[in-house]
Order: C-alpha cells, then structure tokens, then sequence
C-alpha cells in the first residue's frame, strides 16, 4: 500500500501519542508512514498561531487530554512536561540527520520517552547527547553533523514542503495532498488511505 | 445514568457535528444530555483564544475536516457555511429560552440545518423568525422573551457557570466536572461516565 507522509516536530506534545503507537499502527495497519520531521513553529509563528502562550485553561487542559488519551493507548505519562522547548531546531535537525542515516525512528521515541515520561526536556544537553548515547549513536558525531548548514538547510527545506502541503501544526498526517491534523486524525488519514472516504 | 453536561454555542463550527448526532448517541448510550447554550465568544475573546481569525489555512482544513467528518456521521453539509455568525449573542438567548420552554432542541436543531445545510446563518433575520416558524413557535412572542433583560442575564450567567467548570470552547461536554472539548470526544465523555476513564 501506498504510505502516509507523518510530518512531526519534537515540540509538539500530541505528538507524544503518535511517536509511541506508530510502530504497532503501521505494524497493524499495513500501511507504511514516511516519517519527516519539520519546524513547525516557524510555520505557527508565520501564521499567528500560537495554541497555548497565554492561554492557562486551554493549556491545563490539553495536559489533562494527553493524561486521559496516553491512558487510552497505555502509555506512561507524566505531565506536565517541560514546555515549551528550548531548542525545537536542533532536535529536529537530528531527527532529520537520523532518519537519512535510518536510527532517526529510535531518536525520536527515545527522545519523546525520556521527555514525557522522565521529564527530561528534548533537545537540550545533557539530555540530547544521552538519548544519543542509549541507541547507540556517538553524540559528537551527530551534532557536528545536524548542527551544520546542510542539515539546518534541509530542516528548513522540509518545513517549506510540509508549508507548501498545507501543513499548519503537528502531528499531521497527508495522504497525498489530504491533510489530517492532530494525533486523533491518525485512524481517519488510515481510513483515507484504504478507502478514499473517513470511515 | 447521571446526566452530561453539553455546554454549545450556536456559532460554534464542530457543533453542527454534535447537534446533529446527539439525539442518536443519546438514544443508543441511555446517557441523558443537559444542553446548556453559554457564549463562548466572551469566554474566547477573554482567554485571547481566537482560533480561524486571520488564519485562513486553519481556517481552509476546518471547513475541510468538517466536511469529512460529516460525510462519516452520514450528513449532509454545504461548506463553507457563512462565519462567523453577527449574533451570535441573540441566537443563543432564544435556544436559553427554548430550553425553559420544551422546544430548544428543535430549534437548536433547525438552526443549524439551515445554517450548515441551506447556508442561511444563524441569529439573523429572516433567518432567525423563519427556524421559529418551522418549529411552531411564534417569532414575535419569543424574540420579545428572548430579547429581555431577564434572558440576557440568564446566558451571562450560564457563561460564568461554563467558564467556573473549565469550559474554553464549544462544543464541551462536563462529566461531573471532567471537561472533554470537542465533537471528537463525545464519545471520550459517555466512556468517562460510565467507566471513569477513556476506552
């Protein structure tokens, strides 16, 4: 079958949910996701969309969605996580780095793992070089490469891609050019995918 | 079974989607819904949560995943449907009164039909006296009634009782002061109250 495009950017906190079940989804599901990592908040900044800042009920409560859905799915959580991050960049310019080397799905579940269940914020040391570190990537390497303007390039290469697919938040999942925002989509963009409609 | 809380502006886009179904899922759960209409434009404007305001591509994929979930609940939708609504404020005074009454539903119904279905909006005239007719009530009579002082206060006042529970948006549903926002967790709600958690 065909493969859904995931596009995601650690920072994102639904994302959480989507990073930990996708594994047994695509494994259930048949269906193969390209997982393509993007800054989404230059494109939420560019277009005045800022969920949370300032917005203490909502924020609250988007906590307390992600508790109720993680217990859903049967994942540990602990919320809430250090947010927002400090370095949303560097974090996904590893991820991107990863996923053309192929330990970049391992990356970001460790990365997600150690954030939202250990508390540990994505993308600043001492914890980047230790989710590095547990799947066996030497950190040294790997910063000198994704902190380099190639890599910082193509980050932004790919978050004109995501923009140019109508991408305007993570995680959203686009079956070719059909755009599901939002872990709760995924099932939807799965249906889409089989049977051209949401079942 | 205790009752839910569903907490609804006429205004709210997803609330098409909830109005429309909700008599089914109340039917087939046995979980008696409260219909409560508030003005959740007071309550967004307060917490700065303008979410489709000068984001024409949020605003693009709502109008687009509102039609597809539509198309999943088996009804008919014509999008985009005119928003937002210029009064929005009266339009739920008559559904507060029609809750008194015995006939909010329907009308709350009706309105969105016309509203989403036939692209007539909400709480404008002749739009408003023609979904009173429709549901054998007499304009004059009700908008008089629903125009009063007393019935102003009365939605201002279910507007502070949303905004105690936690309520930040429409549609919501209240289970005992456990808030779910969203059409697409009507079903998260009835698991809570049944179960005390999401299945």
């Amino acid at each position: 079958m065909n493969s859904i495009d995931f596009w995601f950017s650690i920072g994102s906190t639904y994302t959480y949910l989507t990073v930990m079940r996708l594994p047994s989804v695509e494994a259930s599901s048949g269906v193969p996701f390209v997982w393509r990592p993007f800054n989404v908040r230059t494109i939420m900044v560019e277009q005045n969309n800022i969920p949370f800042a300032k917005k203490p009920v909502k924020l609250a409560y988007m906590w307390r969605d992600i508790e109720r859905r993680a217990a859903k799915y049967g994942l540990p959580v602990a919320v809430p996580a250090p947010y927002p991050l400090a370095n949303l960049a560097l974090a996904n310019q590893v991820a991107l780095l990863g996923m053309r080397e192929g330990w970049g799905r391992e990356y970001v579940i460790e990365t997600y793992r150690l954030w939202f269940q250990a508390g540990h914020p994505a993308g600043s040391e001492p914890t980047l070089s230790d989710s590095l570190r547990r799947i066996g990537q030497e950190p040294a390497r790997v910063l000198d490469l994704a902190g380099s303007p190639k890599i910082e390039q193509a980050l932004e290469a790919e978050t004109a891609a995501a923009r140019d697919r109508g991408v305007f938040g993570a995680p959203t999942f686009d079956v070719d050019g059909e755009v599901f925002w939002g872990d709760d989509r995924l099932e939807d963009a799965i249906s889409w995918r089989r049977h051209g409609r949401v079942t």
